[in-house]
């Protein structure tokens, strides 16, 4: 074997797994052998058991193929429920819980062939609280953004080539650029919920990273929305580009990124121009502020009773609505969303195939007291619309930076094929992105 | 003791607790004994263990008060997740299965104090497969309403003062109605769902089953969603009767229930005017079951990947879509609910207090095969508003029917204070209900 099987995007693997030309043991021992070299910097994992995998790995080595999925290593964000992992929200109320199911997504994947490798490190409750240990793989002084600290971190070290991730406000997003690999979240609920920690269930989506636009398909077949649309090209595809209602908070490593994409897709001959949002979109941030406090007041009522001085200052806030969010103000952030989603919507068609638009506001920043802002996010979770991040370049800190891919709500296959045609041409340091992290 | 304590209302028995002039464990005691001498017949419980609720009730007795639902014994749906009894949802599937944690709304109660005595039977999954085995108090050959089945009639029975239901169409509501007790449907997500099986987050809402308004309110108070209202007098009150654009629906029994309602608030002062609803809600009961029918099966894929054949027939036709529901007659279903909330809240006002609807197409129908039918509920479960259910009387048939109370959404403690006024005038049958189930 040439590469090493970690090394792979996950449609490498699948393609040699179902070819029979390498064994779920053999791929896995490559991201367990990634693992433990790199742990010890990148500390993505909050829980895994190498002899688990293992025998899990023998066991699917047995079985009939389930699938594209079958053998893939996956990480799991630790807010989303295993059965054979504790779920532990990074929260010390619930360090070494056991729940006895799995989530919803990871019996769908798990159903699919998937081995799930172990649990990655998280913001506490995927909100707020404690920060995650993770560190950057391109450089272990900057964050790997969050809450999806873990999951981003480990797909982008080649420790694993899948995991999930999941976004209230840009948690999935926004990682999937800080560590240099595609993400994608789908459409609002086209994934189940259930078994997630809840934040906010007008927001909250479960989404994936991969090293691929085909590794993110993959995975959309299996949750049935990857299909059914018909290839895309390049060449004469209309790209908005959309420097959104944030675009003062842009920073020059994301403001390289988006004009870098940019170009690459007109030099492809993609047909790119300025987009222009509807002014109603401008109320959408302070829209999903106003969302977060208070659905969250709801979320975390149960530890603000059961273990109140356990929670974080701003979830208690939550609870006992110190923001003051009245029924009218919450009213009126749930009607714009809805009179927007629409809107949205209705952008696509004859004139616009999708949009670009920043994932972060610029490459990673510095420490581990903060993993980024999701100003550039936001928005786009609450329209509920799919998005898919794909990575740009690498701005001159050496750190990568990614842009988004957006489409109209339900739209998640034609995004794929749109993204499977714009990737090649955004993407042009797949090689290099190798070469800077392998071998440690 | 004059009154055996099961017998008493939530807020009668609470009364006592604080008082110290009944224990928690001489009142839970009662309850065990009425579920000994019933269950045979009623079977409302899928697992109880009387010697844990026992050493639950010791403790209790011994901490210092939690409020007014310490001591208070309650059922869970066995949908909804208990960290000391097995969910099952009352599938094969997941026979025996123990979750790790209590879901939200448990963990809510049980830290204002509750005591967990078991959770109660429910149709498979709270949609569809195997009924509960669960039979109506007042005439086993009658169902006692789905899919809060077992928490409805063991409300209803005297075995315990609260339970937990779940509604995604009718589920809750119905139950009320059929059991002769009150149940309170909150605004969508004013209880947060976590832990609970869910259907469809659109539509999805937990609520709970009482004795008395003021039990309902106590548990309001807890979510925080019961306060701040100024009291309300039956006097002059605005009551919109409403009879929905699914009338031709109604039987002689739901009808009996409205007017009887209708005209003992008019005899008590109530100003009752019939209501005609806007036109655009004429499509909601379709939207309904566009919305089931889709985000059912996002929900459902993953028994439909991991045990297939177990899953009942109209839940695998929600995954494969038979149905054939676009994305645009998804969005459209969306879009209406999105148009039509904001009308139901503005209908309320200087005209307009309140809304009386039927509860139930009319009281329990025949057999344990069918558990009554959610057309009069469904519309209202759609547009996220509260609902509470409240006996009206006796059908000629012998078994109690409901009426139910709607306001506009987050207007909750608004409509308990509603509730308050009207009950008196409403349910005269009170005491008639303990002579029919009491003594066994």
């Amino acid at each position: 074997m040439e590469t090493e099987p970690a090394r792979m995007t996950a449609a490498e693997a699948s393609a040699l797994i179902q070819a029979k030309k390498m064994s779920c043991e053999e791929l896995v021992g490559s991201c367990l052998a990634r693992v433990g070299a790199r742990d010890p910097i990148v500390k993505a994992w909050l829980s895994m058991d190498p002899g688990h995998v293992i025998r899990r790995a023998r066991e699917l080595d047995k079985l009939p193929s389930k699938g594209p999925l079958h053998g893939i290593p996956w990480g799991v964000k630790d807010v989303i429920d295993t059965a054979d992992y504790p779920t532990t929200q990074n929260s010390p109320i619930y360090d070494g819980l056991k729940m006895g199911r799995d989530a919803a997504a990871v019996a769908v994947v798990r159903g699919a062939g998937a081995l799930i490798m172990g649990k990655t490190d998280t913001v506490e409750f995927a909100s707020s609280g404690r920060k995650a240990l993770t560190t950057n793989p391109y450089n272990a002084a900057h964050t790997p953004g969050g809450s999806s600290s873990g999951s981003g971190a480990a797909v982008g070290d080649f420790q694993v080539q899948y995991a999930f991730g999941t976004q209230t406000g840009g948690s999935h997003i926004r990682p999937a650029s800080f560590n240099g690999i595609y993400g994608m979240k789908p459409s609002w609920n086209r994934v189940s919920r259930e078994g997630l920690r809840m934040a906010s269930p007008t927001l909250d989506t479960i989404g994936w990273y991969g090293r691929s636009v085909e590794d993110l398909a993959l995975v959309a077949e299996v949750f049935r929305i990857g299909r059914d649309a018909a290839p895309v090209s390049v060449k004469g595809l209309r790209v908005g580009l959309c420097r959104s209602p944030v675009w003062p908070r842009i920073e020059p490593g994301g403001e390289l990124a988006l004009t870098t994409a940019a170009k690459r897709l007109a030099d492809a001959g993609a047909i790119v121009e300025d987009l222009d949002l509807p002014d109603a979109f401008n109320g959408l941030d302070e829209a999903h502020a106003t969302i977060v406090q208070h659905e969250g007041g709801v979320s975390f009522l149960p530890e603000y009773i059961n273990a109140g001085p356990m929670l974080a200052a701003d979830l208690r806030a939550r609870v006992e609505n110190t923001a003051q969010i009245t029924a009218e103000r919450l009213l009126a952030a749930y009607a714009l969303a809805d009179r927007c989603r629409p809107m949205l919507d209705s952008l696509f068609g004859p004139d616009l195939d999708v949009i670009l638009t920043p994932s972060s506001r610029g490459e990673a920043p510095v420490g581990l007291h903060t993993t980024g802002e999701d100003v550039f996010n936001r928005m786009w979770t609450l329209l509920h619309a799919p998005n898919i991040g794909i990575p740009a370049c690498f701005a001159p800190s050496g750190l990568p930076v990614g842009v988004t891919l957006i489409a109209g709500r339900l739209t998640d296959a034609r995004l794929l094929a749109i993204a499977a045609a714009c990737a090649p041409a955004i993407d042009q340091e797949v090689e290099a992105r190798k070469r800077r992290l392998w071998p440690v």
